[in-house]
């Protein structure tokens, strides 16, 4: 192999290009203690954009008192929105994020679901139903005007009041974010507890539930080190969207160097790998990891980061 | 679930009982920089036999001067060997190695071999062929004594010095250990390269040379986060015999927290995500690697591990 690069053999039955739906801007930073500056926050959306990411999840326009660390929606939009072929989603809980969303000329938004009463209570302060019927305006307002709409689906394996969802619970509330108008539903696994057989599983049982593989796109964390193995047994179902956090940003707060996303970084190295297109430089996406990281004072978790960047991976570049 | 257990969802073709050969103890210490006391080793050693390992490799009989941290085999041996059970191997590089492991009354060894010119150069000072006339009397005389033979084949995807390697370099390699007498194969990601398109063409090439994935064992390093994907990719080629390091001990030496081995609580996870057998409880192993991170003053780099064990993954249990 080059250095830096993986030998590239190609397995049978999987998808020529992936496309990276990638969230450390907004997933990965939310989880941060420390307010990072808005310039900080821009200047890693457009070094994310230039190692070739084509979708670069913004920010999100939340009531600040909810996410204090993005209360600065307003300001970062307008830094990075003219990046050339870049979709940059936003999320928008309820209308007023909408109208918020829409005043910048988001062209991209995202909702998020819960598979689970317990999450939806605990996260959006509502029963599953009443956090549906809260997006059913905002996804209609939002196609009219002409937006593609992600839905995000929490706790679509396992939750950590409920133990195991049931599959068949996970597939009745992506059709009902299907039938509200979302184009793209992304599965999210947000306490690492599934494995592949689990993903194949719910992939098959949304598949026969007239929800295909390539309306899907699969989130990962890497909580129990499951994340890579469980995206090549979405990748062998057929799935081309795979969400991640560049240098695996976004951890739990209570194990200080676990880690909550997947690595982009360890996603690109498998794809790559595997023969799969997916526009990304590698080397120039470790060495934006590798910057943040100095920025926030800590190393990244990726352990393609830490093997690439070294003993850099901690400082300033 | 239940806590710290993933919810089972098996997937077709994959085997229904997989055995974990657990390295931590020999291949996991050597790398530690301090010398781990002979008694806790053996305290190791016991731990994992209670947490259901069968097949623990002990430690290695090379010269006390190549390996320092390994020089009390003589010492360690006699107080593991009595586990009911379980299986020790043991690495033996000459018939030096070989008269110390028999005088102790080992019933399983191995021996370390290089698919590389430079690797065989740079770990055992000799040529391939070289190692390969080196080990011919010790697995031939193993053989004869009734002992099991395992085969170490290095860096078969990939070299620091000589990058990608041919598939069927590896191949040859192989041939010339099992024609040598080696009962089982294990094939060694040393550097972490490896992709699963890259597994499951060297298991096809040596399926097609008459050597059947039941007489592999892979052996996968988690530098670029792969070894959980890449284990996916050989079971599902029918391979049933992996290699695994409690807490994921065998850092890199240049990365303080990067990770080496494969953690065989990552392992676990997946496998009995899976509904594959191991015997394991994996309670009592993530206990065991918690109890050792105490012992060596430093936290596992296993996901799991973190996961379950929490902040007391680096504390004396």
């Amino acid at each position: 192999m080059t250095a830096g690069l993986p030998m590239t053999v190609p397995a049978p039955g999987l998808p020529a290009r992936v496309r990276i739906h990638e969230v450390g801007a907004r997933d990965g930073l939310q989880n941060e203690q420390g307010v990072v500056p808005t310039e900080v926050k821009a200047e890693f959306v457009r070094r994310l954009a230039e190692a070739g990411l084509t979708t670069v999840e913004a920010t999100s326009f939340v009531h600040p008192k909810w996410v204090p660390q993005l209360a600065d929606a307003e300001q970062l939009f307008p830094l990075v929105s003219g990046l050339d072929g870049v979709r940059l989603p936003v999320l928008v809980p309820n209308e007023r994020g909408l109208d918020r969303a829409l005043a910048l000329g988001a062209r991209d938004v995202a909702v998020f679901a819960s598979a689970t009463e317990s999450f939806a209570r605990a996260n959006l302060n509502r029963t599953v139903d009443e956090a549906l019927a809260m997006f059913a305006p905002v996804v209609t307002r939002a196609v009219e005007h002409g937006l593609s709409v992600r839905g995000y689906l929490s706790m679509c394996f396992g939750d950590p009041w409920e133990g195991p969802v049931p599959v068949e619970q996970v597939v009745a509330v992506c059709r009902r974010l299907r039938d509200l108008g979302c184009d793209e539903l992304s599965l999210g696994d947000t306490i690492g507890v599934a494995t592949p057989g689990h993903v194949t599983r719910l992939l098959t049982a949304l598949g026969e539930a007239g929800i295909p593989a390539t309306a899907l796109a699969v989130h990962f964390h890497d909580t129990y080190g499951q994340a890579l193995a469980n995206t090549l047994a979405a990748l062998q179902h057929g799935v081309t969207t795979v969400d991640a956090s560049a240098g695996g940003l976004g951890g739990c707060p209570y194990a200080k160097s676990a880690t909550g996303n997947l690595a982009t970084e360890d996603l690109v190295w498998m794809l790559h790998g595997l023969g799969i297109d997916t526009g990304v430089d590698l080397g120039r996406l470790t060495a934006t990891s590798v910057w943040l990281a100095g920025q926030l004072g800590r190393p990244s978790p990726s352990r393609t980061v830490r093997a690439l960047g070294g003993a850099a991976s901690h400082k300033e570049s």
